[in-house]
């Protein structure tokens, strides 16, 4: 396939392999790759499958309503563009596509620290695309106040804490490939502020605060101007402590299986948050997400939102802006159909009847 | 093999590997494929092999009767052929051939609405085949109601309203193949009333109405001379209300896996539409059914009749209405080994007693 | 491997290897071959291999004993040879063969009523060999009452009464070989009285009474000098109505997944079936036993002897009266491997303390 | 990879593969098989795979200790080289280079009976090396005595009685390849004292006390200065046997699966030996860790320390002592990473609420 060309990708599985042959060996063992052996990784999607939907007949579906409320906004559908770094390493247009996929399908930005732009230029550039701001909370605490004045400032609607990230996970495509040399060159400009030089994404990972707690996380949310999301929780005892400490919302995920395998799916992680949180927080999974019934799932199962990451890689390194914005439409076009074949109207009215454990081995996909 | 020498094929597995050699690409990509990722295509046939037959010995099993009761009127056997679309994609003599093989093995045809073949002409080329017609009902009640007057009029003893197509499933398997353009100059002719010009199937469902309910359904039983059978359901809650809203039986159906994946199988949902429906709706399933150990067990979970669809379709590709035929005897001839070898001479006294949850991981056949 | 050198066959599953290349393809598609899919042919192996053993440690193993009591007898261990249908199909010596192998071994051979060597001719050929008749009841009772009166005279000890054959199973591979034919010539031999002629195997099976019931049972019982063990059953209902019918033991057995596919494998049916014999039946099972540790599990799980068929044929295939013999030999000595380091110092000391379901998922061996 | 280039091995995983190409077949075979049809061997990996991990966030992971406490003394960490046989059949080094290996990694190493070196000679070669000593209980309880006194006298700190060898298992490998008779040369250098001459692996196990019984136990424990671990328990009425005993320990194991097939595996034993020790026993674990991950779940099922065995053997085959000690220190590596990331600061703070059920399918790994 010529690169650009996507009127033959009609799933995300067809963008997946068609990025695989596109992109650069390291880049694509740094996107596609996880922890250890990859248990998490190749589960994130399974989880899914394992999963089997209970549909309801003649409910009246012609009028359908993917729109969801989020922070207290309403937004058109629960797909959220989940934080990645170095985006230019799948396209050379990098978050600036992204953000102008996210605008075309009025889908929220997350934009990570480790952006290939900063959050300053993207702004700028797509002032129109809804977006937030994920940050690693630093030892230097300047720097992490740094980021957020600029997200508050440059129209960011709330700031994602990733705190899954106290040490790298083991990634041992990126030990064998060359991806960290490569990602390398990028690191220097990804970070905006405090940081000079180039340094790998390990010896970046070595600048965030292991010595983090949630008290650190009570005192951040209570400067920020910004509801603060926290991201990476996984127990309902986080979940409680996240609620307790000031979080206004949670992605429930493992990084996309790429800090500590064997860890839990989001998908299997969230019934018991869910429960956990009650109505004190706003909930987000990530990890997985192929299909628009994994959408459903996830709504039944408690999330508010979903968060896609890479699939959206996929589509930029397929036709930057375009592939992006494709995959977002086939993913909402998925979840449109399933709604109508669901029984259900609206997405606000997904619970968890809709679901049940699937009788069958889920397959790996 | 030669098309039409079907000596050497013993079982229902044997004629799909003939029918899928003897197939047109895009017609074999319709007739098999499946919604989504085809877990749950997958899923309808390992269904039943997650359930265990508990065989009884020394009952006496010298004279067998695989005679049920259905809508009042007695049945030689429990099998009845599903209505399927475009019968004539598999074999030129299409559903005239299937009325044939029909009436030579005592079965009940089920003529689709999207039939190559009018329900008229079908009546008129073999009287003597018992049959039912589906219909969806459309946006325009006219087109639906002048459906089921002809099928009034002309020796149909049911009507099989299906609810679970308020849109169309997306099925990749077309949109790779040509299966669209080819079936879109049979759908002219298939809709027999109401329709002009060549369509998509994908605006043909287009036609069917997304807003119904079971008010409506209320509303065109109490209409219909003939008792009318929901087909599609797969909760106890909407087997509930089938009951309460004029519904003489169920087909308890996931559409063949071609509308969303990853619902449960028929064989999944049925043990809790049985409790739900108790003897207020005959209970029919489809989804999988390829042996006759497939069809004892669809019994003890509840079932009335079993409905079989694509194996028909095999046997009409391989060798038009004898083929068919074949199809049907083998499934026959195995279930009457079936009760045979569990030990139960009539098919109407199979229980849930005489299965139990498989101990064994199912095959994916 | 020429036939007949076994120096390097060291497990059953070598013999099956040797056995499969030695064989003539109609005889081993008769001796291998399973009823439908062959589900219940591979699980009545893998079945064994979902139960783990609980082995227990310092109980002074030293000495070793794997004597079992049966029919008030006492046996060196419990290993008897299963009744198989025409064993000069796997090597010119047929029975006798076999029967030397029980001989050399203390093994009890259970001998077909479908035998190519009558129980005349092998009582006095091998009459050191400890011999249990196997017989189906024919609608001619007079065959039966002979075939029973001539096991009695010629120092057969019990008798096995099949009852899981009312018809013939629907067995592919023989369907699909030429086994039947080259089986037929054999059948007119086989039946020792009242058969005159040739006849395939499902023409014998029509002499079978499918009408048989647990009444004919007690009658049968009531005329047989010796003790009466049914063979077949899967149920604990019909367990019970052994007991209350006369029968002294039964065979917990499903006829080597020949006859119904996805029925129970012994292993499974077993503990239902002790709990409901109690001390009323010995119990034996067969089905699946290829490993010294497989008996342990099935004495564990309320068996009193264990009957093994392929594998003794396997090794008559590849070496007639010692390749039978070399097998249940190494049987033995894996089972007095098993005793020692599960720490059980006589088989009958085996409980129900030394299993539990496998926490992994069974491979199928 | 040429034999000592060990700066592309970045996972135990590598090193077994590099390990497989350059040992001898035979040694190969004796030092990776295991019993029957592997399916324990197989398992012990599996079993860890069939835990998740549930990490908690934001708890401080700056600093980082994996110290236990072990036999009343503080360790480093909780890995312990696990006692095995013919070290110099993986590289000419032998034990020696175990132990330097150990030295530098601050391991424990427990030395094998059936060492290739003397217990002596490896005290005086590496005299830093914390060292146990592994021994069988021959039936002439003098040898066993004779290699107490040295062990005692050479700076051993624990003796380790293996008690699941009363008999040798059937390892086909073994028996399939020369394994028996390369490894005959070396055993008779590889008792220390009492044997004279050469002799099989199964010679050697002839010489052990098969009666051994729990008062031997008690009554060795009595004699020896050095606390007593007994070796090869797997269920919770052996643990509560072993306190009762004497012992100061357990090693919950099954010989790494060369002994006995389809008993359970270390990591499925342990949660309900754990619970029947109590404070009684420390526990030890070994067979199939090889994962920093898996490290993390023995301690959390109630492990006080984890033997490492073949994974050490694999990094000896490849580079000596370099790279054995490599092995453990990729081992401490993603342990360490393992605390951070499952949020534990401490190893002796890991507890049961690490880790749950697994929802997915555990891979073979």
């Amino acid at each position: 396939m010529a690169a650009g060309d996507i009127s033959q990708l009609i799933s995300l599985a067809d963008y997946e392999r068609a990025a695989e042959a596109l992109m650069e060996p390291g880049a694509h063992a740094y996107a596609f790759g996880g922890a250890g052996d990859e248990i998490t990784l190749r589960d994130n999607l399974a989880a899914w499958s394992r999963l089997a939907i209970r549909p309801r007949m003649l409910v009246g579906v012609g009028a359908r309503d993917a729109g969801v409320q989020l922070l207290g906004v309403a937004r058109p559908h629960p797909l959220i563009i989940a934080p990645m770094a170095f985006q230019r390493m799948a396209h050379r247009d990098g978050e600036i596509a992204t953000a102008r996929a996210a605008a075309t399908t009025g889908s929220i930005m997350c934009l990570s620290t480790l952006a290939t732009t900063s959050a300053v230029e993207l702004a700028d550039a797509v002032p129109e695309a809804p977006r937030w701001f994920q940050l690693y909370v630093f030892a230097d605490r300047g720097v992490s106040r740094e980021l957020m004045a600029r997200a508050v400032d440059h129209g960011y609607e709330a700031l994602v804490v990733t705190v899954d990230l106290p040490v790298m996970g083991v990634r041992e495509r990126d030990l064998r490939s060359g991806a960290q040399a490569a990602a390398a060159e990028l690191v220097a400009s990804a970070v905006a502020a405090g940081v000079k030089g180039s340094m790998t994404p390990k010896q970046f990972a070595g600048l965030v605060d292991p010595d983090l707690t949630w008290k650190d996380i009570e005192r951040f949310a209570g400067d920020s101007p910004l509801p603060v999301i926290v991201k990476g929780v996984l127990t309902p005892e986080d979940a409680r402590l996240a609620a307790e400490h000031g979080a206004r919302g949670l992605v429930v995920s493992n990084h996309g299986g790429r800090q500590l395998d064997t860890v839990l799916s989001g998908a299997d992680a969230l019934p018991a948050i869910a429960e956990a949180a009650g109505d004190r927080l706003e909930l987000l999974v990530d990890g997985g997400v192929r299909r628009g019934t994994d959408v459903l799932k996830a709504l039944a199962l408690g999330a508010d939102a979903v968060m896609v990451g890479r699939p959206v890689l996929w589509g930029l390194a397929v036709a930057g802006a375009a592939g992006a914005q494709r995959v977002i439409e086939i993913l909402l076009e998925e979840f449109d159909a399933t709604l109508a074949l669901a029984g259900v109207r609206r997405a606000r009215d997904i619970d968890a009847g809709f679901v049940c454990p699937a009788p069958w081995v889920a397959p790996s996909r």
